[in-house]
């Protein structure tokens, strides 16, 4: 388990407090299933490795499914506008970019059994969900169903009408690109079986089997496998059955195989009968799917199990108390609860996983009781998700920490964007240095810092062959990555600023080690942004090998995606504040404090600020760089909260970007916002609640509580335990000793 | 093993006089491959579970396949007239008249790695095949590929050019219609996994997976799976590297599972380096189907393994010795050969098997050392195969006997079409009853007889729920099978005739067990044919249950597989004279000798003859019914010989039927031919052969050896033992107490 005694220790805190209502009962996991938001209202468990979401994105149909899954680049297995309900997948990502796992779907219907997954699909409606709990009823057959889940298994309850019931287990369906899958009816109570995932983000490498063991808490009257056959020209098409179409196999008890394939069990139920599946996954092999389940669900005890889940999250989400309203209580709960999802585990009970390696190893791993976690969206979350764990669950950071070196022991390399085990090569930059540097700088340190420096020491140096920073040995020459190679999606200054990020972060952890000469020189690096800079536009503008310009140029390129050459995800204004560790060094070089303040402000008047991704969403905090602007960035931080993070659907501002924006979203609420990986400095906003208690864990920080209050009515200058805060930023070590932060209200 | 120590004592018998030549180099394995035969040239152990056989019928390519798979219902994994090949396949049918297994592919390519068949396939030359041993030349590549295989297992020696090569598991192509695989690569010189085959003859409930690990004798130099992946539409389409095409899995060594997947092998190699690739297979598990590969293999040893082939081949042909013409002796072992292919095992050697049942058990018997047979084309082979294994391997011909009656105590029926323990319900008729009666008659009685009996008894007598004979209510009420029920398909009069012969037979047995009762009553059931004999055609007509003839009503109808009422794979003609056990009740009906004779004569002119299909092979042994008329059957049987069976890839008349066109031109070529299940008489006819000797079983029979040969010049009488034939026949009895049987030569 993944949260050890500090955890039990606190878990009454909460529920002390807020007897009426826990934070788990502000949750709302409907809250980013619109608007590309990619999370799911499925049952979820903390940082697990199994989810049971309701799946509602195959089939195009004009007035049910308005977004097929394959229609666009969707990568979400529910989408709130969508109506055609055909199952409830296993294994989910949560605010990705790329359409990935959604597998292992189950779907129960009424009457004669139908395998058609088009045919058997159903609209649904009285919709619900919480932390750790789902349920819906499919209108077509009027069954309630409901899930929810454990670390590593889900477990669904349908509430059946009179007559025959039958539960049909679809590997064919998928938001994975990948295909294929094998199963077997074991007995009349339970399915084995593997389906392939992968080719995440279309990297065609990426692919792994997810092994699963379904078991039904009532014996099948009948049962079977089925699988949709090709299509048959000619004379075998004349002669065969089940041409282009389903073929059911009644009572096939061997393994079946193929890109399209399930099996079922029917049931003779009363009315309002009530029949329980329970999954257990794994990465490894069936055989631990089958132990995964037998430890985490011995018995069928839904309200059990439901509530295992909701206590599960209360111990986490009452680390951070509020006093406020009750919306923002939604939101600040709701954020945080999206931030503890990703990384997720991957190890089983017996602490089997699959090993990370350069090679498609089939080698398996053991954790030997730690966690290993999986699911490392870096390039976002070193920005903020993981300052805010190392803040808020030292204990749990430390452990991804530790997970990314046994990463690198086992490839070679630290991860970049690594999913299951596999490094996907999503996106660009070192994000792993920046986070790890990051975490040790903040003062959680249970790690073997010296592995984790020539990890980070790896990345930064290798100058060829350097998976991390592919194209190290130009950047270190010349300072920055050159534009000349790799139109029209080059990423030169993107991957030259994410590059400058992570040397800062390895040359303060350099210093705070003792390594000064190193220090020294990764610093410097740090500052190559400043060979980047464009004077004539104000820029970081994309720079020949030869030292010369791109040119033409224009700065708005790439606002919708288009190529733009020199950026990734967005255009040359979302990335030309994006030297976060050295705002005063770039408000120089952009001509001064005014001149500085009027290019920020000509960022959000001309539409070119981008909530919705990474590299800019520092923006509204750096008006506290400058002495006298810090309610802008109260102004603009509350603007743009409740512009585009609300108790809706679409109430994230597009992806969550495996909780990025969702951990953006508690900071700016709470008040405080980290301005760099390596840096530890906060900046400071307005605090959206009359109180805030974060229970500091005593194992990592001297404070028992960090606690964040508005100004008293009078006041207009935060302050620190009494003592005025004279600039916009408080550091991490003055919270972490314990401190009672004020600030003001919104 | 199946052929224990009489096998052994004889095994020198053929060696010791012809050691110029032995039986197996006389077989020519091409014959049948050509003229819808479906025997196939490849490597083929006597009565083995596994072959490896080319496979040349994938890919429609008017100039390279003139006939694909699926273009008509081929039934063939090879076809002589084909030239695009596209590997070798390790589970084959012999003679069999659906498409069926004909999977476990495995190609030899050189150069860069083409893992799309269409694209790799080539043009061959040089074909040479051998009973245990085939090999070709892969024009493409220079690859010369050579196969040999055990019981269980194949082994395949490919000679490369200097260079890349690459050895292919493609488990997407197949000659069965069903799909879908799953494998793994175990390491760089393992491969194991299973592929599903059946939906035999279009039953689409006749599943299951064949297992096997593929081993090389060379470690990969690389490896990887690939997978066919689906066609993409939409923003999907544009995204994915590899839509509606072959998408390689370098370094995958995870379970891959899929309908057209696969794995290679990549090595480097000097010119002329031969790499091995043995497989072992088996239907219960991949575990057994390594014991079974690393029992029967244990090395690379292809000479070893080849002799070892011809040595099980010449140890059965050679029961049967001949002196006579090279094109003779090329007929005769030939059609031995073909005659020893099916029923063939399908326990593992450690005894396991899939057991037989109603449902798709997936239970696992054992057979304690016994033999289970599989693959029971009995409407086919109960006519002449089993009698000919009878005479001359009733210790083989025991063991099919035992292996039905397993089925029987499994499945509680005794097997129809049985097909790897599956009972697929095609043709008509209860065969088992005819074969197991008639084995017993003939002396081979070394099984649980009152067991047999009360198996066959339930398939006569129960009136409903019968699954041998669904129609058996009407049957036993009616003492026929009315025409109203099943057009345009009903076979009514087809299969009341299976019917008699099979109550016939088993009259005769129960008498022979003193059932007397029970006989009289078979006997009389077995007269029902009267009742469906039309005096104004000569017909067997289908009537209807009041009674009444079909009417309209053409004899003609059904020759050319067009749906004619009352008939099964034939018209009025090919059944007129299926009465083989009472042919002079038939001839009283027929108006007596010469109305029979005309009646016989003009169904040969007329062209409704078809040496092609079982229901009238007799016909030309019918003269001998009709005294001084048995010269005709010379004449026809001769005929019929010259016209049909030739050394060449037309060489049958068609399908083999699982070796029943062989068995009757076995018979045919040595002067004799069984006339009927359960009537010990052989209609004899002129030899083929200056001398025949027929090596007895002593454990079954009296005779130690049976010999045939022409009567001298100036005779003209057959004579049996120096005592003069006065009729046509010769009694199974008086054969095997040891015989010098004197027929006309030809």
């Amino acid at each position: 388990m993944a949260f050890g005694a500090f955890s039990l220790a606190c878990s009454g805190c909460a529920t002390a407090k807020t007897a009426e209502k826990t934070p788990a009962e502000y949750v709302n996991p409907f809250i980013g299933t619109s608007n590309f938001g990619a999370t799911h209202p499925g049952a979820q468990y903390p940082h697990a490795l199994t989810s049971v979401a309701p799946f509602n994105v195959a089939f195009e149909h004009k007035k049910l499914n308005e977004f097929e899954k394959d229609a666009a680049w969707n990568s979400r297995v529910y989408i709130h506008e969508n109506k055609f309900l055909t199952g409830f997948t296993h294994v989910n990502l949560s605010g990705v970019g790329c359409p990935e796992l959604g597998v292992i779907n189950i779907m129960p219907t009424a009457g004669n059994l139908e395998l058609d997954a088009q045919k058997y699909g159903s609209t649904y409606s009285d919709e619900q969900a919480s932390p750790g709990y789902y349920r819906t009823t499919l209108d077509k057959y009027g069954i309630k169903a409901e899930t929810t889940s454990t670390l590593r298994t889900g477990l669904s309850r349908y509430t059946f009408p009179a007559g025959k019931s039958n539960i049909i287990v679809n590997l064919g369906l998928g938001l994975t690109n990948e295909t294929g899958g094998s199963l077997r009816v074991v007995s009349n109570n339970e399915i084995e079986g593997s389906r392939t995932v992968g080719t995440f983000c279309y990297n065609p490498q990426d692919v792994r089997p997810v092994y699963f063991v379904a078991r039904f808490s009532k014996p099948a009257k009948t049962l079977g496998t089925f699988k949709k056959m090709p299509e048959f020209t000619g004379v075998e098409g004349e002669w065969m059955q089940h041409n282009n179409s389903i073929k059911p196999y009644p009572n096939y008890q061997r393994v079946m195989s193929g890109d399209n394939i399930g099996a079922y069990m029917r049931f003779d139920t009363q009315a309002n009968e009530q029949v329980e599946v329970k999954v257990g996954i794994s990465y490894v092999s069936i055989e631990n799917a089958r132990q995964n389940l037998n430890t985490e669900q011995p018995d069928f005890a839904f309200e059990h199990t439901r509530k295992d889940a909701q206590d599960a999250w209360n111990s986490l989400l009452s680390r951070i108390e509020v006093q406020g309203s009750e919306h923002n209580k939604t939101l600040l709960y709701t954020g945080l609860y999206h931030s503890l999802i990703h990384p997720s585990i991957i190890q089983d009970v017996n602490g089997e996983y699959p090993i990370m390696s350069q090679q498609h190893s089939a080698k398996v791993g053991n954790t030997h009781g730690k966690n290993r976690y999986s699911v490392y969206s870096l390039w976002d979350t070193s920005r903020n998700l993981h300052p805010l764990l190392s803040l808020v669950y030292p204990e749990i950071q430390s452990q991804m920490v530790g997970s990314a070196l046994a990463m690198y022991q086992e490839s070679g390399w630290l991860p970049k964007w690594e999913l299951l085990s596999m490094e996907t090569q999503t996106m660009v930059g070192d994000p792993a240095t920046a986070m790890i540097a990051d975490t040790y700088l903040r003062g959680v340190q249970t790690f073997d810092v010296e592995l984790a420096y020539a990890a980070m020491k790896k990345s930064v140096e290798t100058k060829h062959n350097n998976p991390i920073r592919p194209e190290n040995a130009d950047y270190l020459n010349l300072g920055y990555v050159p534009v000349d190679d790799e139109e029209p999606y080059d990423g030169s200054v993107s991957t030259s600023l994410e590059y400058y990020v992570a040397d800062f972060a390895l040359g303060q952890l350099a210093k705070q080690l003792g390594h000064n000469q190193a220090a020294k020189k990764y610093l410097a690096q740090a500052q190559g942004y400043k060979k980047l800079f464009d004077k004539s536009t104000g820029m970081l503008r994309p720079k020949q090998r030869n030292g010369e310009w791109l040119t033409p140029y224009d700065p708005e390129l790439g606002r919708n995606f288009e190529p733009a050459p020199g950026y990734i995800e967005g255009n040359a204004w979302n990335y030309r504040f994006y030297v976060p560790f050295d705002m005063p060094g770039l408000i120089a070089l952009n001509g001064g404090d005014s001149a500085f303040i009027e290019a920020l402000n000509a960022t959000f008047a001309s539409n070119n600020f981008d909530m919705g991704n990474e590299p800019d969403i520092t923006y509204p905090y750096l008006y506290n760089y400058v002495a006298g602007q810090e309610h802008n960035t109260a102004q603009h931080v509350t603007r743009l909260i409740s512009k585009y993070f609300t108790n809706q659907p679409a109430g994230l501002p597009g992806n969550d970007d495996a909780g990025t924006m969702s951990a953006w979203l508690v900071f700016s609420l709470l008040g405080i916002y980290p301005v760099s990986p390596g840096d530890m400095n906060y900046a400071t906003t307005s605090t959206a609640f009359d109180k805030v208690t974060i229970h500091l864990n005593p194992a990592y920080y001297a404070g028992k509580t960090l606690s964040i209050s508005p100004l008293e009515k009078q006041q207009n200058t935060p302050s620190l335990d009494g003592n005025r805060l004279n600039n916009g930023f408080v550091t991490h070590q003055q919270l972490t000793q314990g401190a009672d932060l004020r600030l003001r209200g919104q």
